[in-house]
């Protein structure tokens, strides 16, 4: 058996950095487990294996937190998303908590189960409706006994609020998370106030997630951390951001890039940018690091392995890493070896190898959120009519905006 | 009981298409189990449930043949290159058989074992000495009863033709597969004359793997195909290209580009690309249709995707993809929903979100190969005094290239 | 005998546009007639042919206002930067106005007599000492009978004020032009504020010139005009901004980019840019719109072509320019000819042929303004030593921004 | 009376270097006085100011050579490219050559007279018909006594010849200068063939001008001198290129670019480009150094100034201009005089401040020359259905150059 090992709470409050995982819906995606476009986590029941080894990638690159793979697991979205094989959200949540506490159990990890934005919100459903789609994913929390709760993905306090209340009347420890940007959130709520709101509803650690690259977010984390300051509250906080550079993103963040999701590859963060990004958000304050879509291992070893000093280890995975590039004194090419040095790494502006690509995008700047006629889920799927508006829409918002 | 499979030849002969898969030690090394620099393969004595995982993409992406994940696994190779564990090469590649077998079980693979030039033929080791190596290799494969073997990842033709020549011996069908440009090999034999040589020194299947990007390497393997037509000889032809762009290489691929290995994010081609890729082996008449570093199980996906009406079927992970990006119909942003077809994919430029980078840079251009004594290999981990002279040479190959 | 010519105010109390010059020392550095660092405008005297043909081509290309080319033609400026004729800053202002007039009368355009920031304010010289310096230039100004004042070319509100009132005094209409952007002058006073003290020191017409590309000058501009509409007062608006793209500016401006003076063609906008600033001037509500550092005589021939169903003609120019591209209609290339309408023009975004450079710089950002030792003029050359201080300052300060 | 100059030949058969001049075409159609599309020089007899001015900036510059401004001017191309003065060609011819005399004899410049293809050679006239052409321009610079004659801008290298053998009559000395790049004339000519043809027909001096960026055009010059020593032949050599950078040009240069003519801003060549240049030609034997279209005085002076220690004196604009920057040490702000040295600005890479922009654009391919019907010259304005026309079969090349 297994210590008992520390909560959440009891590392933040001890000082602890406590490192984060990656997203695991872009990461399936591309090992051929989850559908893009429902992004609904059914490889939990249906391909285990695949869930498992990447909870154990993590693991071993130093994540410290295995969040439950519950993505957009409620009956509402699997039900109207083309879920062929009649698993209930209950199946699917429940499978994903076994997977996490298992390898959870392998190393020091705890195990977050999480909540997401609903697509009942978005289509103007009662604060009732939307608590009760909350509560039902906490009950399989609470029966399978995850360390404690994350309400993650929001991009309307108000939602998040409601979350936090819920996830409170589990006893367990609340985490809340919002995905927006220094603008504030998509009623226009600034990151200060948003902070303040969550911390009042009970969460314990407040933070940004997914939406905008590393120090977007950290810069969006540190307005939170001034607002509760401001109003003379306490609170932890945790980052973990998307690993695709996006500069050019508006307040929505990178689902109005035109490259979203199946063209972002010229973006993804090296593992040096991620160095730079674990030192700023230590030196913010923040202390819960980690990632979201766009992250594997080795970026999360990265982080861990900037922090490393004050952590006190290296990550498991660091065997199979020289720190800053210094495996590649083991290369065969002379003029590799002499790439094996952390000036080198630091100072190098990689190349797209795209000359006909340009290096910031439009993006989509559509404006409607929460109630819009536009965003009430229906059951089926697009047909080609509404498809044929919908370009239409995208040539208008396009030429407006340039 | 399996029925027994149709033979990499009897499929070619046949005019079948066979889907390879792509490169592990890259895949492996972001997920946490290969250390660049030496590149060796003892996950699949340490951590086989990482390598079994990755067959396991390849193989619901459509991949017809699982590699032995035996990159680099000669004794010399591992002795020379900090092998903590003291494994033996025979472990390794023992395991590696057994991993890929097992995946390929579970469907309509092929296990192809494969070698590599080795630091012995650099250092200038004898023929005899070389070829000696290879026969080890060899021998676990014959052993485990692979289907076929592949000599692959060459930079000059003379080895991989005494590898052909080892290989030759099992009585299996043999593949051969250089790592060069279209400017031919690193003495400057062209592409087709290299394949000449490896057609007569007995490879039915000859290609191109690694070093360069797609489009470049199917370019290369069209100058070997019409080489092997005009001296009136008949073959097979194999691609397996990186998954980076690399216009800006020159004939020493993408090891000479300064983002090799740590800063290649930016390059990695989208399934898109893939899509440009099949179809243009395909018209070129290239039918052993696969990837090499950089390609994950989405990349493979689409090539298979993209040459299904030739195969007639999709693969198993299509199931979790819509063809053309029609998945995102089910997205819950309209915007989004309205790029879920061909033509929005086909035509997007992806921005890279880097504008301080630009989008070629100047590789390193040491020249030197073969017999160099830069390029002889030594046991002892490089000093710091070899970095520094390196870093001094390196200066000095930048100045001379502006 | 020329008919009298309307005023500046007369033509914008009535409400007609007004079209501005560009600047003169960038286009005659590159034609050899002044010199990138002192850029003192001795050719109004040595070589006065370049100065009259250059008049010439804006008033051709529709300019309504042809400046007097006394940039910083005031004597301490002259003194210490290496005049070696001797010249005294009277003769310099002289002939200068005796060129400009000659051309205006050539068409209808009046002359501006303008006096821009003085290094005795940054060297923290009292008030008394600035104001001297602008009543010499503008005693000149007087006496040649120039038919209206611009103070332009000022980080610092304050000394813009007391140009200011000392041009009032002359009886003369005032223009005041400074060159900051959204983010305010140096010691931060918001545009809006810094529009306010401008009108009520008594500029009749107030805006932006130089430092910022065009859009970043409108929108400062559009700032002004806030600021002093919410003061209940009253003005009118001219912009004369760079023909260089500087997203990447601070508040500094294109001083501060690594580019600047000597490597800035990349940035060049086309005529094409130049519609597009001179629609959104005009938006906006500025009615003076001109040019500055960059423009050629073709960027502001855009800007008249493109206010020409407002403006009421077309300029002389266009005799020689096809609007939107028809006149390669007679190309002798039929794909040329394809190329001669509006559309395409319009969106085309044009490569820079320079794949190894990004497309954004990060700024030398010293931080340092009016009063530090660093700006202090002297009239000696630099000393070796000093460069050597500067190198190393420089470093220091890029690698605080990276 | 000016001291009789040493000729054109005794200049280069004593070893020194000649200077040329930059195209007048572009930079005239920035000033007002072009017209694209036609491109003719009716501005000699309309507005000789502007190309006396013109010559003035190249003379101070350090040209050696005053070109006629006669590109285009012959009868034919006149007459059907909208010439509403009813000029005559040998009306602009002779005021061409009394400007480039007058200028020169202001210093040490010979003038030389300029035949460039007809448009009748691509209508395929006559060998005769095409010979009258040339005849009556030559008839004009024999009048106007030039001091030697220019062949330059041809596509093809049989027309070339034939304007050679014209041009010989005169007994004045004749270079040949062709628009073609590496892969040699539209007819696959190679450059050092095309040379071989050029010096048997009577040049003596031969080279490339146009439709490519410097190093492409020094390339295939040295392409040219290659192909003459071979064939035991002697030739002194020439090279005028673009002042734009050009790495995606196929055959038919920069007119297939997608930005020519109104969109080539972001690809114009630094002082610092020209330097590099300069030093190139100079060391590939090339002894006849200027430029062409995109060249503006201060191009000219950056060669001048790089070849100053073989030349042996600065040319007279250099009064204005500190080698590599020197001049700021005289600026105001002391970041800016950091930048005053050679390291500083060789090392600079000019950001294009267009991050929405890519670096290398698709030329167009429309692969049709000398005969094809698309290419006859008619002397109507091109008609809306024609453009029509033009636009579909411009979609089609583009659709399958992608």
């Amino acid at each position: 058996m297994a210590p008992v090992k520390k909560g959440i709470l009891e590392r933040l409050n001890a000082g602890q950095i406590v490192i984060g995982d990656g997203g695991f819906v872009f990461a399936l995606e591309k090992r051929g487990y989850v559908k893009a476009g429902p992004w609904t986590p059914e490889a939990t029941v249906t391909h285990p294996e695949s869930v498992r080894q990447l909870h154990r990638e993590f693991l071993r690159a130093g994540s410290n937190v295995m969040q439950t793979f519950t993505f957009y697991a409620s009956d509402d979205k699997l039900e109207n998303r083309g879920n062929d094989l009649r698993l209930t959200g209950q199946q699917v949540n429940e499978a994903a908590c076994d997977l996490a506490r298992e390898v959870a159990n392998e190393g020091d990890a705890l195990v977050a189960g999480g909540v997401s934005q609903t697509p009942s919100y978005l289509s103007c459903k009662s604060e009732i409706d939307v608590k009760a789609i909350f509560r039902k994913q906490m009950d399989v929390f609470i029966k399978k006994n995850v360390d404690f709760l994350i309400a993650e993905y929001f991009e309307h306090v108000e939602e998040a609020e409601w979350a936090v209340q819920v996830l409170k009347t589990s006893g367990k420890p609340v985490a809340a998370s919002l995905c927006i940007g220094p603008e504030g959130d998509l009623n226009g709520v600034s990151p200060g106030d948003c902070a303040v709101r969550l911390v009042k509803a009970g969460a314990q650690i407040v933070g940004i997630n997914c939406h905008f690259d590393p120090m977007t977010c950290v810069k969006t984390v540190k307005l939170m951390k001034q607002g509760v300051e401001r109003a003379g509250l306490k609170a932890h906080y945790m980052v973990q951001p998307l690993a695709f550079h996006t500069p050019d993103c508006n307040c929505q963040g990178f689902i109005d890039l035109p490259e979203f999701p199946f063209g972002l590859e010229p973006r993804v963060l090296t593992r040096w940018d991620m160095h730079k990004y674990a030192r700023e958000a230590y030196n913010v304050g923040i202390r819960y690091i980690g990632g979201c879509c766009g992250f594997e291992a080795y970026h999360i070893r990265a982080v861990t392995e900037e922090l490393a000093p004050e952590i006190g280890h290296l990550p498991a995975a660091s065997e199979k890493h020289g720190m800053w590039g210094s495996g590649l004194e083991m290369h065969t090419k002379p003029w590799v070896r002499a790439r094996s040095h952390r000036d080198y790494w630091e100072k190098l502006q990689p190349a797209s190898g795209r000359p006909k690509c340009p290096s910031l995008s439009t993006p989509d700047s559509w404006g409607v959120t929460k109630g819009h006629s536009d965003l009430v889920q229906h059951k089926e799927a697009t047909s080609e009519q509404e498809i044929r508006q919908l370009l239409e829409k995208q040539k208008k918002a396009k030429a407006s905006v340039k």
